[in-house]
């Protein structure tokens, strides 16, 4: 997983059916900005865990989707 | 999934037999440049969702693409 | 989908025995190249469509192929 | 695979369910940094093997990872 | 698929348990460095195709590798 810091989110009305009811948070990674679905509850600032691919759909009940929130991280230890 | 803005359309007709039908936008991500389906309705110009892999070819009826859009873009918020 | 021209063809003797049959063609899509498997009869210079990923290996019948062409392009728009 | 060093570890609370009882190292790898889990028993400063995509997912149980340690090097011989 | 060449192995005696008698080799493509299951027979300096995620892990009998030499190069043609 890569990890980020969530600066925004994004709205949208017209999209897939599916993707009702989801969260899309702005998370930026190093110098890329990836838009994430978000059933872990992130909010702007925090530093959270991101699982891309087919990974996100299926974390994501089959959404569309391809990159989601999986964790919010509390401490990142360097060894 | 990454944002991106529609800037054209492509058009072929000696393709898969499981892409016709399938309206194909040229859709700028930053520095990159993909070809993605679209089922959603997006025009010229429209701020989009871009879905990549095998997540986007099933959103198509697992025809055999790789990116398609899912959402056009309302507000991108920054927090 | 990446869009790219093709560039020429490889040739491969000792290979997965379920690549059998299976045209690959090198194409070159901004300063990548990518070997890609061929089923819509592209040539040299054509600029065509590229599938990657589990996407491309599903199209080509399960073969152990993870880029395919798809379709060839007639005309890029833009707009 | 991707050969990368351990370099730290990951700890969060607020997380996916179904990431209960994995433990998430740090691995860099080139210039890139991942967060990977681990079922080896790799530790700081291990060379290891990292699998990304639906493949460490499976091998961690279907668990929301996009990356996994899959082995630990012993020797990278130069031929 | 990537075209690379073979630059050397890797041994690992900690490992996922299903990753027993792969045998691992160092491809070196472009500017970047993999480590990919050959089951192909490839040697150091072979030129070869290297498929990568869920379809080189397939290719593997679903072992926990994201790149497989698929195919050793012959010939490389420029048209």
């Amino acid at each position: 997983m890569k990890i980020g810091t969530v600066t925004g989110s994004v709205w949208a009305t017209r999209k897939a059916a599916c993707l009702q009811g989801q969260t899309f948070l702005v998370v930026r990674t190093g110098d890329e900005e990836l838009v994430a679905a978000d059933q872990v509850g992130a909010g702007p600032g925090d530093r959270v865990l991101l699982a891309t691919g087919t990974v996100a759909s299926r974390y994501c009940m089959d959404a569309p989707v391809d990159a989601a929130v999986v964790a919010i991280v509390d401490v990142k230890e360097r060894q």
